[in-house]
């Protein structure tokens, strides 16, 4: 694969597109860099910041012209912005997505999407607590994990071709899933400890002057400094993930509240104890980067 | 107050107490040291370590000659010690402890301590996710929160004395509280982390090997690896406010999942922008050290 001859254009420059660009611009040094955005502020800034080669409020020129498309915005604006764009797509390009969901969308373009250009859903495990272009850097992949949710329409040379560019840009685990594999796990290890986190910080007793923390609610309230619009959508359209989740995570809880109803000390430290394990194997399977 | 004249004793050699001993040594400079534990090999540790400068499996000797004496136990066990050691203090002595729940423990002391002693309630916020001596650290203790539960029978210049050892080892904020005030804060601001972060390692998706995780199932998880005989007696003798406040934890968890269920988008981005706020603002009065 010769990126020097590609043009590949990032729609959507925030604090993911705009990381991306950056590693692709430091790493791959395709012929051209094309950024799409609705704010010209944000392309001005990519630009002069040599995030950029150039930047387009209006996609027309840039899509027709590009290899490899990858799109960074909220689910619901991928499945607009690919539609939209349907007729313009080069033929034989590469398209793919940053959307932290994947069962919609994947079922949505499938089904309507041109036969000589490739769709290749992606979810990139990588982020920090800052929003906006400002806010990226190519470091926040290095290491990461990344989730591709290829579907049998995918040409397997062009699931290649996206596994390449993923590992040179830094990401260390490429892992493929199914989409609804997908939106059930991230239910568990995304959307539940983001809705852990909002529900910890509604509670009045947080606001009270002698409300005094050590690491423990300062770890688990992390996330709650949350990006309002992307998360409603988020938690709305997996909703039914989240129930299932939800209900299992409310019954262990309340197995630990009937063992203290009880006073039951040896069954509490044994089910502690079982937590405690469980947490060790999940940190030797799933070291820190 | 000259430290150089006094004898202070740390019951209780873990990493908790292990690290006062540390802390005191390097930063006191009492006249003696001493350190009382069940176990003989950690005494032999502190003492070829320098941490302590004698070691006692028997508290007779040292409690008598102690001016200071800092229990680092789990909390039933300070209420035992102090018990069985009732007519060996020192007289004037200032005794204190480390114990994460007070309510119970000073309930129990004030009614039956010596006119001639004083003991003084303390709780740091301060820890690692090691267990016992060898991962204390005195660095554990810096810019870190102490608080302190007086009650009318202290002796003000006592619990002066109490300040200044514990601002000159390292803590920055020494708050004062009352017992029940305590006791409902913590189960808010730590018992309630645990109890969440344990019950999300109960579920068996966590085992499958296709389950990644960004930062957020990591964070809330952080402390799951828990010390299993602590926590079981911090969650049973605390159970009456975890359960108030675990209430208020699964009903604003109920009111997120009642948008969801309407798929009240408005609505939704409005909680998550209210927990939000609360979290900008939490962090602005509470920096992280």
């Amino acid at each position: 694969m010769k990126y020097s001859n590609l043009n590949i254009t990032v729609v959507g420059l925030g604090l993911i597109g705009g990381s991306y660009a950056m590693a692709i611009k430091n790493k791959i040094k395709p012929q051209n860099l094309w950024g799409i955005d609705i704010d010209k502020d944000v392309l001005e800034y990519a630009k002069n910041n040599v995030i950029i080669d150039n930047g387009f409020t209006d996609s027309l020129k840039p899509i027709q012209k590009s290899d490899f498309v990858i799109i960074c915005l909220y689910p619901g604006l991928v499945i607009k912005f690919i539609k939209g764009n349907m007729q313009h797509f080069k033929p034989g390009a590469i398209i793919t997505d940053t959307a932290g969901l994947k069962a919609s969308i994947i079922e949505e373009i499938s089904s309507i999407l041109r036969k000589d250009i490739d769709f290749i859903g992606g979810h990139p495990l990588a982020g920090n607590e800052g929003k906006g272009i400002k806010s990226a850097s190519e470091d926040i992949f290095q290491g990461a994990d990344y989730l591709i949710i290829p579907t049998s329409k995918n040409r397997r040379e062009n699931i290649k071709v996206l596994n390449n560019l993923i590992s040179k840009i830094g990401f260390s685990n490429i892992i493929e899933m199914s989409p609804k594999d997908h939106d059930r796990m991230i239910s568990y290890a995304s959307h539940l400890p983001h809705i852990i986190a909002v529900s910890l910080m509604l509670n009045p007793i947080v606001k009270d002057k002698k409300f005094y923390t050590g690491g423990s609610f300062r770890d688990a309230t992390r996330v709650a400094n949350i990006n309002v619009n992307l998360w409603s959508e988020l938690l709305l359209e997996n909703g039914g993930n989240i129930f299932d989740q939800l209900e299992i995570f409310e019954k262990n809880i309340t197995k630990i509240k009937k063992l203290i109803l009880e006073k039951d000390a040896a069954a509490l430290r044994g089910l502690l104890a079982k937590a405690c394990k469980i947490k060790e194997e999940f940190e030797n399977a799933n070291p820190t980067h």
